[in-house]
């Protein structure tokens, strides 16, 4: 993917993503963490569980589809200023190969940010042995939400 | 949505979905379970989880999408013959409204079954009291694999 | 499709969906017209031509997503207030037929409007002598603009 | 964009590409031209014209798809054998940016090719003066079918 350069909005932008990233139940549960987050790019690292498996013992694609879509939706908070919150409007995955492996790296990459509108793209590898594959790309659509009732940043 | 009638190729197909379900270590971890399977139909339920939110404390987006497209999966299953295996090829999920909610019940439809290829769509609703409400909608596409090493049906 | 009723902010939306319609050099290309204008829903109406096939001399899968696409965003238009402009953000089209028959039905129906964001589901139909046959679903998210440069309403 | 290097199964590929093209209609209304036709990477060239535009003046985001999908399928269809044809599944669009430019070139590489579906991403762009900008991203599942009736390769 084409990484342009970025402009933070927000000098303090890595501390409020990983502050946002630390409330999430849903990776708690995965248990995911950060492994990068830069101005509109931030990597998520996922270790294989066996309470992530669909029915052949590989990482369910929900599960390869929601840690990815927490790097794409952060890379897209990264660029936004510090009172706006950020809402997934929708995105598309392709699976490409079977989520085996010991470990797994999501990257997500903001392809065109907007003051409302941010579309970011994904791709997730899967770390097996020393081998690393591509087994899914992402396209996301995010929007940034400003005094929501609900939706905090 | 439009529902046509399917006439199964396996008439032994609720309990073929029913046993991949079960062998399915996510959707215990989601606490997810079968609440319909018929021939080209399936719907999954699913409780609220402190273990599954986002940082806003409604059910994290992924999750929505996991349980999503296991319904829509096992819809396409359910109309396959007995040897068939069955992988996701892609999704695309639009988020309508936050996933607020006790309960959610995610709805999987066959539009278009085909010997490789079935395409299904989903409807996620979320239970907040006496109110059902749509929260995302899901369009998927999934292929039949048949003899392939590691993918059991 | 569910189809909810819509209450119309511009009680003139079908005169501003024509007038809008009728600046399209694409939709006089391809032959389009518009078949139905409801608040919340547009049907686009198509005939076969030969300038719009693809290698097999169906309808190239780009022209049937041309036409829906189309009435999808004048579905959106039609509940938006008289001083707003219509952008497509994204949307995703799965072909489950080819393009055959004479002529050919684009149904646009909202599923969720919204001040900013709506999201319209498509279905295009093929009609080839007595039957109609359902050829491509779409998801559609569409975005109001208001005072843009460039973009009139 | 990765642009992993792809074996041709067929030495004869780009003028199998070409002739295919040259069948199709809409390319031809389009005013399309091939630009490059590499294994797993196909350049479509598009003049603006009036005929294919919105209400706004610019290119219609149909006519964006419809360009953009070939640059995609035609890539796919460079890795496939002799005896193939090409079927688009599906595919989804991101609309960055309005098609306003004097020409637009419309990229489609194989991100991972098989024997049955092969995943494309395309990027178009508008050509504007001096200036190049990304307007589109397309993400594209297209599948290679055998002695289908009507369906020739």
């Amino acid at each position: 993917m084409d990484n342009p350069h970025f402009e933070p909005q927000d000098p303090a932008f890595a501390q409020r993503v990983r502050a946002s990233f630390d409330r999430q139940g849903a990776m708690a549960t995965l248990g995911a963490t950060l492994a990068a987050v830069e101005a509109g790019r931030v990597v998520v690292a996922l270790p294989w569980a066996q309470a992530l498996t669909q029915q052949h013992g590989f990482l369910h694609a929900g599960m390869v589809a929601t840690a990815l879509d927490s790097a794409c939706g952060y890379a897209a908070f990264s660029l936004m200023p510090p009172d706006a919150a950020v809402l997934t409007i929708e995105y598309k995955i392709n699976l490409l190969a079977p989520a085996k492996g010991q470990q797994f790296r999501m990257v997500g990459e903001v392809i065109k940010p907007g003051r409302t509108v941010t579309v970011v793209e994904g791709r997730a590898y899967a770390q097996d042995g020393d081998t690393e594959k591509l087994i899914a790309t992402m396209g996301c659509t995010v929007m940034a939400v400003y005094d929501r009732p609900g939706v905090q940043h």
